[in-house]
């Protein structure tokens, strides 16, 4: 086993981070909250747990939820209490951190080319039941096969249709990949994946739904071409989760966002209506208001070191027709004329992410809002910044 | 003094972090490196503090460089051995961890509006010399008066001409916060900031320098008409360190980007060139190849939870005519014919970031890329993640 890497360091420092629950000193209220603060409403989240594993559930499929979304053993460990069948993660360094808080089995869903990594990997399958990771490539393939003895390191074949990420469009690889998987003791053929990110937000169900089942029709063509019969077959995200749950070879959905939900989500449209709200936003990021300097704006203290800005701004559903709008690394402005007469300086506004996975990555802490408005718990992001 | 506070115990976790520079077991190359990972050039960053200084000496101004930029103890530590009169943060947070590795004095450049936050300033205005902040509300001036007596806290007053994020445009308050800080003991009355953030990506050097030099002209009649004296008048970005240079009353520049430069000011334009090169990039971000499933394309493994995604994309200096684009929370994908041609799966390449900023925020260090090649120490990011 190779040691002598830095990863393995690195491993050993996100060991030591804290897994649990910390329970505060004193209730604290939104208001009181060290801005900017990450919010998860708990009756909104567990609303979201319930909601997806019951649809999970009255379509046959598995739950594999995405743990890249919220990096907390806490939550992890909520979902398969609710029934999921495994937790996914998109990195080594994020397996590190879940599994030495007992999350298993894990997935690790982007694979690997680096010795490094893999050495953390190899140490991963020795310590713990039920890592798995995808491959695509023979230089990925390689290093698997070169790894000591480990505790059955299960493998996926990673297959892309369009999106161009990661996965191989070759079957004949594919096919390679899976006979070298097979043909290795410590590597237990599991099945394939396939995650179409791109399809996700794609405006609208109708069009959203033909994009997916059309990608899922080539996968089950290219399926049947490779010709190897396979236990699992992963994929789906929160944008799909409606649409692909009519796959009948989709073993398990790979869900992410629906625990907290997010306002470019919230812009794609559900089946029946035309905003997404099949889940209910659980997630959101106290600001404070610092300063006035203009009429008709506030400026707050969340900017993009706090909020993500991939995407669209965040909203404001606290106040009537109000924008958010990035002012730098560390402020943004809200505008409208409620946010004038109703928010006074040193007032704590929450606005709703408009991306939540790297939203999250960007704190340390979960603020856990009970339902009587206060807060007497902190869940440690403990896969904060593990994208290693 | 307000001890029970949310903010004072995250004040004790961040005075736990590490500060100094830790020496790796063994050297690492930087196809060797943990990715995405994050890599100082020495040279390059040592060249940038020097120009900086000299820049700023042969004007006669001081450098207040600002650590919203590194968050790092020794970065500072290294301005101020060339000869800064002191460093600025953005938030109460990052002046704890600097404050606490020895750093001063400290400018906070941005209001305070919050009881927790103003219980922690006191706190470091007590055991630091040479702590100051800026105010620019009747609220944030009532929170500093009711402080208790504290080492001297200097007070500047920020003022806004047309960003409108911080500071006030309002002369009489301005004149009336001033009046206040002097009234109170325990408030030291230092002069004014204005910073201009929007200015400093303004296309062309000609255009940037009128639209700065028009705003400082406006500071200055404003404060002729405040009538009070000053000891500092604070403000000036990279984007116009040497065009603010030329405004007499300036006392000290609050450069940040510098030290790193990244694409997004390179695009600005330099005063004698298209790109703005007085500064050499000094950080980079590292990624691994992982996969290429389409012709023409390879994807790594930074994604938007590595590399800032607020602005242009990150730039590919070391392949030919490549581009990076952005492939989600774990990935890009780089495009062109040369990535194609030269880089294999699990070879590793440096982007440029696109914002330094929020891209140093996203890590827990840099790994520091030695003249020779070879990697053997790594600073930690002291206040990563201290945005409140």
């Amino acid at each position: 086993m190779l040691r002598d890497v830095p990863e393995w360091t690195l491993a050993e420092q996100i060991r030591a981070r804290p897994t649990e629950p910390v329970a505060l000193a004193r209730p604290l209220e939104v208001s009181q909250l060290p801005t900017p603060a990450l919010v998860v409403d708990r009756a909104a989240f567990e609303s979201n747990l319930g909601r997806m594993a019951q649809h999970a559930a009255s379509f046959g499929k598995g739950l594999r939820p995405h743990a890249k979304t919220h990096k907390c053993p806490i939550v992890a460990r909520r979902q398969l209490e609710t029934g999921a069948v495994g937790i996914c993660v998109a990195k080594v360094s994020e397996a590190v951190a879940l599994a030495s808080a007992g999350i298993a089995p894990l997935l690790i869903t982007s694979p690997v080319t680096a010795p490094g990594k893999v050495a953390v990997l190899e140490r991963l399958a020795d310590e713990f039941q039920g890592i798995g990771v995808v491959v695509d490539s023979e230089v990925g393939m390689g290093l698997l096969e070169r790894m000591g003895p480990a505790n059955g390191l299960a493998v996926l074949v990673d297959l892309d249709v369009a999106m161009g990420r990661t996965g191989t469009r070759d079957d004949d690889l594919a096919r390679r990949l899976v006979e070298r998987i097979q043909a290795v003791d410590h590597l237990d053929f599991m099945g394939f994946q396939h995650y179409a990110g791109h399809v996700m937000h794609i405006q609208g169900h109708a069009a959203r739904s033909e994009a997916s089942l059309v990608l899922w029709e080539r996968v089950l063509e290219r399926l049947g071409r490779i010709g190897v019969r396979y236990d699992v077959l992963t994929g789906c995200g929160t944008g799909t989760f409606d649409i692909d749950c009519a796959v009948q070879q989709i073993t398990d959905m790979q869900v992410g966002s629906y625990v907290f939900m997010d306002e470019e989500y919230r812009q794609i449209g559900g089946r029946h209506s035309e905003r997404f709200a099949d889940f209910e936003v659980s997630l959101t990021v106290a600001c404070t208001a610092l300063s006035q300097p203009a009429a008709g704006a506030v400026t707050v203290d969340g900017g993009y070191k706090s909020i993500a800005s991939d995407t669209v701004p965040p909203a404001v559903d606290e106040l009537p027709n109000t924008q958010y709008r990035f002012a730098g690394d560390e402020h943004g402005v809200l505008v409208s004329r409620a946010a004038l007469q109703s928010v006074r300086l040193g007032d704590v506004v929450r606005v709703v992410s408009p991306h939540c996975d790297p939203t999250v990555n960007l704190h340390d802490v979960f603020w856990v809002l009970e339902a009587d408005g206060m807060i007497r718990t902190c869940w440690p992001i403990t896969a904060r910044g593990c994208t290693w």
